[in-house]
């Protein structure tokens, strides 16, 4: 077993956490008792200790002639804790059910467990119909789960998957913190379109949807607005106030896409440096917060659980070792970085038969990153592609070749994207072009507006993408600068193993589907 | 001046902070000099330090024959560091221009400032025009700075705010960490409307937008999709997963009311705790994480600077005396708690005349609750509202009395608001109808569906409120829980004196304008 697996699960025997939960009043429910079945499984006392409570959910029922075996989950632990019912007390324990337990911790008599709950009294306060509870212990297809995203995260491996997202939001805080970034609010709502590529959704209100040519409505904006694509533009404002910034935020595309790595809403943290002209510091950056993350929670009891062999693995999570190897190579230094052009050469040069001939000038194929990854990553550790060709790449990227030798000079922005095994592309960034003349040609070479557009002018049927306030940021006192975007709930299919951010995301919105 | 402005005002004097920044590569960047203006401005050294570096942006320049005395900031700190440029150094220093100063860091010699920046060598990064920057020292309303989002963050107290937000963000993430709540990512698309006030923004393609009923088209999503006016009832289902949650997510309505204290789109933090049946362990926790960010802030720099009186103050914001006892009014133990019943009778005893006469059954006006959080709040300490009638709230709350008088038995929920001088409601909480039957009969009491919705039955004439999967969370295993929600926006203003909450968010959103 890898060192990684074996110091996650010493995590297991870090002792019982003791303080008061907010299970009733806060004000009058100080304990030294364990507050969770997380602490009970760690709470491991030689006597019996009498008069515990345990709140939480049946999981399962074993029912014997004088006693009922029953675990129970409380979201806390992947592992469950065996209650020991007595046969005058079990009526209403059924799969699902919520309930609160009294009675006595105590060393246990059977396999698989040290203690066990002596329960004394039982009381339901959550019935559940077992019988049509749609959750079943039995193996249930992804696609079968989506359908009930109210109800999947009761799984016990998709609470430690929630779980996670939690505890690399407080990390990635951290980081941040600690190297005074200031975490923004970037805004949902926009009149701008970030990628120009016109996939967003419209912003409406019950009248305009009810509107017709016959039966116009004022619009409650004055212009299009738009759910944003990117936190990108408003980050560079606030950037230019406040320093370096970052944001964790929700956006929004409206592919019709139906594959592993696309969601109509999904969560982008995006990051932005002033004062810098070095695109080696935005990769630097992103590097040492996926560092950070990786050395900050391998130990930690949830990342544990994650890699558990014992749990019931779900044949549609990708194998523990390989996701453990996904870990160790997240903690190595110095990621290669290599230029696009380098990466077509290699492709050209390799002996694998592509679906997609790798050319300059187009962009890579999900085999090609595959291919780089694998081979320049040596399967683990993450590659930086660099210096795209300019034309694969939207308006705001900077232009500069660094050095390679591409078709043409001014060929290539200073850009890059962060490649990782099996799941490809998680993040990218660039130098923004921060020269107002040069972002000005940029966007006429690509046929976008950049005269100030007047509110109101915008009909349903000529939308207006307003980045006249973007150019505004560079005609007073704009440094060089730059940033990246990484695919949130992407990097959370990578650490936890799900195979698709269908099943990350809570309750994710694809397609078609947005049920609840 | 007051202990805590005497306390803020101490952070001042706090040692340098003395750690690499990732202005250029972080690789390569280790040094021991202050990182930004914030840390050049405690740097005190008592003879000149040279070969430093300082990024920053020009607030003002007064030319002088030999001397340009320049001010620079650079959004780490209300105060600006002083540069003293030689003539032929300062051609392009001009307001809001983005610079690189090279020099040394010498004793002052004029008042003012203990330091100042000697500069050799003066880089512009990024030009401004100063005759035409919009952003002006004299004073500008703020509907006029409303106009331009995205350059007013440069001004300084507006930079404190947005730091102010970052830090209170880290402070909830702290304490929600340290009670082992789980933060989630609710989502934004929904196609429920929990409030079922039918103030929701609708969500359509380009496509869909451009449909008519000659022309129609097939709806991205299979039924009605909106922006969410809550993240509510997916935190009640997130919360039987995984015990107490919260989260700290955009929400929208689609009202068009143009007050304070209203937005289209703002940041509520909500939280949900699970096997309580108490209204006071929900309050408790509210009370207790305002209490622990007052607490833990009160000391810090940013406060420091958002109460100095030597900042210029705009005449838009709250005095300072104000904004200080709102902070200590947080720090206080046991906030009052009085039954809306109670309220009432509170108000028509008073001797003040009400535009509008309080009536039991009647929501409390602006002016009721001003009145309630003055005299029972005497002015500073926050109160609770408890136990409204139900048919003034939402179908959710669960309906309870607690031992008050009321006209009926039944005719109130157990919910309570959260008011605060000046500024009134910035919470409110309840607990939920965790049984089905009371919950199905609350909600057909309302005229709301409690039949499966299929999908594409709903066209845009009749939107279909799809809540079937929140009564689904009460058929299998609901425990009693609660929580509450607070317009995180509004706690910006009232922690930092900003009198509307168009002001506190970076971009906001109203009726008409969401411009970029």
């Amino acid at each position: 077993m890898s060192a990684l697996l074996l110091r996650a699960r010493g995590a297991l025997r870090t002792p019982p956490t003791r303080f008061a939960g907010p299970l009733t009043s806060s004000r009058a429910s100080i304990t030294t008792l364990p507050i969770n079945i997380s602490s009970f499984l760690t709470f491991k006392p030689e006597e019996p200790v009498d008069d515990v409570k345990v709140d939480g959910y049946v999981r399962s029922v074993r029912a014997q002639k004088r006693h009922h075996f029953v675990t129970i989950g409380d979201g806390s632990s992947l592992e469950s804790l065996q209650a020991v019912v007595p046969v005058d007390q079990a009526e209403g324990l059924t799969t699902g059910a919520a309930v609160r337990l009294n009675g006595s911790w105590v060393p246990s008599q059977g396999r698989g467990q040290s203690h066990e709950l002596k329960v004394s009294r039982a009381a339901i306060l959550g019935p559940s119909d077992a019988k049509t509870f749609p959750i079943q212990k039995k193996y249930q297809t992804p696609e079968f789960l989506r359908t009930l995203p109210h109800l999947r995260p009761r799984i016990p491996f998709n609470t430690t998957v929630l779980r996670f997202r939690s505890e690399i939001i407080a990390s990635l805080t951290n980081f941040f913190n600690s190297r005074q970034f200031v975490q923004t609010h970037t805004p949902i709502l926009t009149a701008s379109d970030c990628e120009g590529a016109g996939e967003v959704f419209h912003i409406v209100t019950e009248n305009e949807r009810n509107a017709s040519a016959a039966n116009p409505v004022k619009p409650f904006f004055r212009r299009n607005v738009y759910t944003t694509v990117s936190s990108q533009l408003h980050l560079e404002a606030l950037a230019q106030a406040l320093g370096n910034v970052w944001t964790l935020s929700p956006t929004f595309r409206a592919e019709q896409s139906d594959t592993p790595r696309h969601l109509s809403e999904f969560y982008m943290l995006e990051a932005e440096l002033t004062f810098t002209d070095s695109p080696d510091a935005i990769m630097d950056l992103l590097e040492d917060m996926l560092r950070h993350v990786a050395s900050n929670l391998a130990d930690s009891k949830v990342v544990g659980e994650l890699l558990s062999p014992i749990s019931e693995r779900s044949p549609d999570l990708a194998p523990t070792e390989q996701v453990a190897r996904r870990w160790r190579g997240l903690t190595q230094d110095q990621w290669p970085r290599i230029t696009y052009t380098e990466a077509i050469n290699l492709l050209e040069a390799s002996d694998v038969s592509f679906t997609h001939q790798p050319t300059w000038g187009k962009d890579l194929h999900t085999e090609h990153e595959k291919y780089i990854a694998t081979k320049v990553g040596k399967s683990c550790i993450p590659v930086f592609v660099t210096h795209y060709p300019r034309d694969i790449k939207p308006f705001y990227m900077k232009s500069g070749d660094m050095g390679t030798v591409t078709p043409s000079p001014g060929a290539t922005v200073e850009c890059f994207d962060l490649l990782v095994p099996e799941f490809c592309e998680i993040a990218g960034g660039s130098m923004r072009e921060h020269r107002l003349e040069n972002l000005v040609e940029a966007m006429q070479a690509r046929g976008l507006s950049t005269k100030p557009s007047e509110p109101n002018s915008a009909t349903p049927q000529e939308p207006v993408n307003n980045l006249d306030w973007y150019l505004d940021l560079r005609r007073w006192g704009c440094p060089p600068h730059g940033g990246f975007g990484l695919g949130f709930d992407r990097l959370m299919c990578y650490l936890t193993g799900v195979q698709t951010i269908h099943d990350t995301a809570a309750f994710p919105r694809w397609y078609g589907r947005c049920d609840c």
